[in-house]
């Protein structure tokens, strides 16, 4: 048995789970805005301590939200909760006494989506994980991708369009900019973006084809990158489901490169939330 | 001792190749503009005869500039000759009775450059070669990385710009529009790119300047997808050395995102028009 840890900018998500991968009990809780990584760290070994009690672990798999230097196991920039380079996995283990394994949260969903949801059978994919952000993460030859440095890849942050819009990140024209909920809600001044999605039919059809050109444009560039079987879309964006597949890839048609073959195959996850918690756990196993 | 073959658009090079991957002896020839496949082909094994003459030789090396199926090893796609599926390997072993290889040029470049360059001592390099088009390869951790269906990666056609410029390719918006010499011809109806970079403080500053803005865009969606130790700038633009290389570092490192280490170094390609002939003996030497 293992403790999975979904680890998000304003949500703890934490899971028990088994040799199979299945979650057999789990809990989510709202990070107090303004807590200190302390504080933080204090709540994680108090709800693992809780979720486990009575059952023999392993140990704990982690998914950050951020930078995570895969060789030292150690957070380096975390955006959303406000940390640089962090040891989380000595802190707690300090606390717990537990092993444990830290790795990017969106590298944790595509590892779970490929162990048992929709990448089965796929050895290369790219996952782009569509919410406040637009987080990515890349299996080559069945393995997760970390880069060159061991801290995994950005292609949320990739230029799509240079003299474009500002973006989180201080830059102009990335993805991010135009393919997270952010950017639809920048657009068009409503509260979420499944406000606007509701409407794609109506008064938001120019921003949501104008979205899905863009999100298409960022698949262009990583199937250009990377050349996979499989492009997966998770993120709360990914709740469009089959709609959203049929229109990406109508989009992705438009404008992909010929290489003599087909191009890559569009799915939503097929985890949802639990793809954090489950990668989380498995991250641990198999790096242990 | 090997043959490796550089075959461009426009030129043939080839080259008697040691053991130690030094060139003795090399050669090169114009294509008569419109030439068949077959003429193409005919030309090659003449000149393959020649150049071995009184020699033995192992095998046959090919740089192609187009799509490669590295495990087929046919040629799936090549604009500049006009070939479609063709397989340039069985043609000419049925001629000469040679074992051949193939490979994509700027893979060849590359691999030569991890062997005897610019590369050596680096895992994860990338490489762009500014010519007439963007080309590009990818060394991931030693090896020349062929993505996920074999076929090579491109990324002179990543979208850096969706709402800008027409490409080669019939699509808008990718670096090969922003960062070729074509892209410096149109901007400033010069007949070539050497004119205006000797003119780069003087009038063609503002084209230069974007230029290398551009340029650096590629270079941050590269080290986005792949965080390599390395960027080689080959091709006939990379003769603006040193000069170039100041630039580019500069401009790369105003946007860089931040992973808490060095960005890749950037460095100019070492062995110039020769890394096509060495690269493509080398391939066919550690590939059979």
């Amino acid at each position: 048995m293992y403790i999975g840890i979904d680890l998000g900018g304003t949500n703890i998500a934490l899971g028990l789970v088994d040799e199979k991968l299945d979650i057999v009990k789990k809990k989510k809780l709202a990070i107090i805005q303004g807590s200190s990584y302390e504080e933080i760290v204090h709540v994680m070994a108090k709800e693992c301590k809780e979720i486990r009690e009575g059952i023999e672990i392993s140990g704990i798999g982690i998914g950050i939200p951020g930078i995570v230097d895969s060789d030292s196991q150690k957070v380096i920039f975390c955006d959303n909760l406000g940390w640089t380079n962090v040891d989380i996995s000595k802190d707690l283990k300090n606390i717990l006494g537990d092993d444990i394994y830290i790795a990017n949260d969106a590298d944790c969903a595509l590892y779970a989506e490929s162990l048992k949801g929709s990448a089965v059978g796929f050895k290369n994919v790219i996952l782009f994980t569509l919410g406040t952000g637009v987080g990515s993460s890349v299996l080559l030859n069945g393995k997760i991708f970390l880069g060159g440095d061991k801290r995994g890849i950005e292609l949320g942050h990739m230029t799509v369009n240079y003299e474009g819009e500002n973006c989180s990140c201080g830059y102009r024209g990335c993805l991010e900019a135009y393919a997270s909920a952010t950017a639809l809600i920048r657009e068009t001044s409503e509260s979420d973006a499944k406000t606007v999605f509701d409407q794609e039919d109506g008064k938001y059809k120019e921003a949501i084809d104008r979205y899905y050109k863009y999100l298409a444009v960022g698949i262009r560039n990583g199937i250009l990158a990377y050349r996979p079987g499989l492009v997966i879309i998770g993120g709360g964006i990914s709740k469009q489901g089959d709609k959203m597949v049929v229109r990406l890839r109508d989009e992705v048609k438009k404008i992909e490169m010929y290489f003599g073959n087909e191009t890559a195959e569009i799915k939503i996850a097929a985890l949802g939330n639990d793809a954090g918690i489950i990668g989380a756990a498995a991250m641990y196993r198999d790096n242990n």
